[in-house]
């Protein structure tokens, strides 16, 4: 799953990690798969989101709703996005830092939501999941007309 | 790479498939892989570009704009999805007859372009190329006023 974390001064949470595929640091939306039981059951992708938000980030979010789902590559894989807005958020811990999961070592970093869009739309954030959530964002918002 | 076919009456070319991974067939933009060379080269993607629109819907288009470059699952895999707008269309055949590869079997159909990212919204266009698309499109419309 994937999160849209937008705060109070309109900015959205974006991480940047090694993604070796890409061989390349992407900045992206905080995202996560889903843990997988021993009988084969997949996790709740209701749950899943605010534990990877909180391990990525230190967020935790007061409002959550869903956006949508979504396959990123039907042409060859059976992996499906299930992609969230998260706001009023705070921090875990109140200096800021990462609560668990150091290990994934992200670095957090904050941009106004109209440079986070510009942003995809020039190419900076190059993932799918984060273009689609970015974009879905900006038609909320400027449906209410911020 | 995909390709967003935007036609003088506001509608946009939709094309529906079967995907395995999915266990569905989906609704989703004209889309296509890369040939590969036998040394190896991938081929343009701007060459392909028309190409694939013309196998999938019997399309040609007068104008192609490129809009983005963007992994599909950078998790797991190194896809890089490349979008198109496409507009000025003309039917290859007058009859709308499919030009080639009818073995790819593909239902072209057509919705206008706020209904189509209605459907994106709604999950009834539920594959992230697809979805990017279509946004990318209604930024671009919303920007004119249209």
């Amino acid at each position: 799953m994937a999160v849209v974390a937008f705060d109070d001064e309109d900015r959205v949470a974006l991480v940047r990690q090694w993604r070796l595929p890409a061989d390349a640091a992407l900045l992206e939306i905080p995202a996560g798969g889903l843990d997988v039981a021993d009988d084969g059951t997949k996790e709740d992708p209701d749950l899943a989101a605010p534990r990877e938000l909180e391990e990525e980030t230190g967020l935790r979010a007061g409002t959550w709703r869903k956006l949508g789902t979504f396959y990123t590559a039907p042409g060859f894989t059976d992996e499906l996005m299930h992609l969230y807005l998260a706001t009023d958020l705070t921090m875990v811990h109140a200096d800021g830092r990462l609560a668990a999961d150091e290990d994934e070592a992200l670095i957090l970093s904050w941009l106004p939501w109209r440079e986070a869009v510009a942003a995809a739309e020039s190419g900076v954030i190059r993932d799918a999941k984060s273009i689609v959530g970015l974009f879905w964002l900006a038609r909320i918002l400027d449906s209410r007309g911020r």
